[in-house]
């Protein structure tokens, strides 16, 4: 065994071990744990920006993106922030112990499905410092170890934020161990934590498409897969067409760089003519290029709109930026159609006022979540009222759409009878 | 692309479409389909018992065990057995369309969460044929299309069966791609349907611990891990000695061969006097070997119980025979620690009056179910009320425990505006 794998399961051991003590403490004890990590953030404000700034001198002189050298920035204000995340999610609900389900058999036995921890969970992720305190504090509060794999541009600032919410742990009743950083910043480290089984109970990677595929693909502990998104917006020929533009542009350009921004407009054949100048207008206001077919083109070129012919390319990109690709479809059929094949599954938006199309809509499609009449950027834990948010699944099994506390926890069955046996 | 690979993908591909309309068939066209089903299995029994015999007779050829040829074997009776299993299923509620939650934000928008089928669920699995019937029924009713990949061995047997069971479906509302055996018997035939991401939605794997850990390692689907088995029965200090005596022998014998069987006892120091002899009577009676420490020993040497010292190996033998690991403890404590390092997470009984020890060993433990004064048996889909069971899952993701019919389906969010933009 390397001394790397040997480093890696040596924490994931640790982590298993805190994980049965970590299990039974009670919401009291891991909210002032939270709390706890919330002041010790602030209070070491000083020496964290410090580790920040040697991860930025680093990464400029790689001659690194100013965008992501944004992201990797902690201030007095950005650690105030991560803390009080902090402090909002001791305010949240346990979700440990809550019963999911109980009944009593015909025989007596009394069956109650209660949550419980995951246990281990191992994070693996991009860039934004943040992800390391949100991830350590949502892992604790739903009773589970994390191991947090950050990126290695941010390793001083991760190793910092760690140690820092360690020490403020060593004071509390959760143990210390309920957080590590995982040892090692190469490729092999992170795979040594993907395929530690038996001791890592789940992987939640989150960052790009490229780190999510990784992680799927090279894993053995099971995965929750996060937010990849290529979400569209169906304006159907029984819609309401201001409500359409204004629902197609928020979708769009409220935030570009996210998972739950729309990248693809579909139209109804049948409102194209009046539609068409409308949504140009906007887009145009909105500084939106367009990638789209001929009716598309015909519609750009009147208005003036930034315009591009669409591709294949187009349909399946998630642009991340202020690019939508447009078409005009002769059915909602070929809309759904279209959907099921360049959709990543994530959220998709029908605005209509046709109860049967919408029916139709929200049958017909495979996604996690589907609009009506509303922007795709409401796919959000937070707007969804969890309070907090791990990530937008958008695989099948387990979790589905924005995932909150509930969703780190599993369940057990707890079955109680006075000697009954099996006949 | 090898001919193989190109097989397993085009059919994946017919599942894919065919999901599209299964999901949107109702409860009435899935029943309709089911009870066809189950007729037309019951008509061409003739046939299929024919394949069946082409599949014992090479068996047989082949020098297989009795015990394996007996559960290869299709008779009439055994049809019969698997059509009633079929209309079974029908008369199960339907468990696509269930809200699972929903409210209403304070800005208006209204949240469904919805069950979903998955969409295409490949189960590999070994041996017995009735597994390719109810496998089908189960995956029907859920919504979900199924690739349906058993033993080779079975080969004549499952393709008569799938050929039925697709000829009855091409008279009902059902799509015949519901139901299609995965083509090629080899390795890498299955190697195919556990990579097809994108196509295939969830593997589940049915059999052997060396079948699930060669899909849970070469699969990059999503894998739902099903039924393996070491479970323990602790017998507390404040036990009741004859109830524990009736839970240890029913746990451990009232069907051997099966997961939810216990294979190790473990009994509190200051009960061992009085109750080892009681246990080694019984044990004696019921013709079980005992594999114990120097305590059990002593008790098993007194009776005259078949003993054989205990070593690791015994700790971690799903022995599915008449033998069973046993040891005494100090304390509750180490009755807790001994079932976590040992135990495969599926099912530990307690047999105590005391409220403290229960409320301990509950909450101390990490297994899928616990079982309390009650035979670590009742850890079944059947018995606890779900009326179908596809496997038990001892895997904390997604579902845990026996799997119903809800386990086999996902949810989707269905958001309900009337122009909701975000701000």
């Amino acid at each position: 065994m390397s001394d790397e794998r040997e480093a890696v399961i040596h924490a994931a051991r640790a982590a298993r071990i805190a994980a049965a003590d970590l299990a039974i403490c009670t919401r009291a004890q891991k909210d002032a744990a939270l709390n706890a990590m919330a002041d010790a953030l602030v209070t070491h404000s000083g020496i964290i920006i410090e580790a920040n700034s040697r991860d930025i001198s680093s990464a400029v002189a790689a001659g690194t993106d100013p965008a992501i050298i944004d992201r990797l920035t902690l201030n007095a204000e950005r650690i105030l922030a991560v803390a009080d995340a902090l402090r909002t999610v001791a305010d949240l609900p346990d979700p440990v112990g809550e019963v999911v389900r109980g009944y009593t058999l015909p025989n007596g036995l009394e069956v109650r499905q209660l949550r419980v921890p995951m246990g281990v969970i191992a994070m693996i992720y991009e860039a934004r410092p943040n992800v390391t305190v949100d991830a350590a504090g949502l892992s604790l509060k739903s009773g589970n170890c994390v191991l947090l794999r950050g990126s290695s541009s941010a390793h001083n600032t991760n190793s910092e934020l760690v140690a820092v919410m360690r020490n403020a742990l060593s004071e509390t009743d959760v143990p210390v161990d309920a957080i590590q950083l995982a040892p090692g910043t190469t490729h092999e480290a992170a795979k040594h934590l993907m395929t530690a089984r038996g001791l890592v109970d789940v992987v939640i990677p989150r960052g790009g498409a490229g780190l999510i595929e990784t992680v799927v693909t090279q894993s053995t502990v099971p995965v929750i897969e996060t937010g990849v998104g290529n979400c569209h917006v169906y304006v159907d020929e029984a819609a309401d067409l201001n409500m359409a533009v204004d629902i197609v542009i928020n979708s769009k350009t409220q935030r570009t760089s996210v998972c739950n921004t729309a990248e693809t407009v579909l139209v109804h054949r049948n409102i194209a003519d009046e539609f068409l100048p409308m949504l140009m207008h906007a887009f145009k206001d909105a500084g939106v290029t367009v990638h789209g077919d001929s009716a598309m083109a015909a519609a750009a070129a009147q208005v003036g709109t930034q315009f591009a012919p669409v591709t294949d390319e187009d349909w399946a990109a998630e642009y991340y930026s202020l690019d939508m690709a447009a078409g005009v479809v002769d059915s909602l059929e070929s809309a759904i159609a279209h959907i099921r094949r360049w959709s990543s599954g994530h959220t998709e938006a029908i605005v209509s006022n046709s109860q049967p199309a919408i029916r139709r809509f929200t049958s017909g499609l495979d996604s996690a979540a589907i609009m009506v009449n509303a922007s795709t950027r409401f796919t959000d834990g937070g707007e969804f009222g969890f309070g907090a948010e791990i990530g937008i699944s958008t695989q099948k099994l387990h979790a589905r759409g924005p995932m909150g506390l509930p969703e780190l926890t599993t369940t057990t069955y707890i079955v109680t009878g006075n000697g009954h046996t099996r006949h």
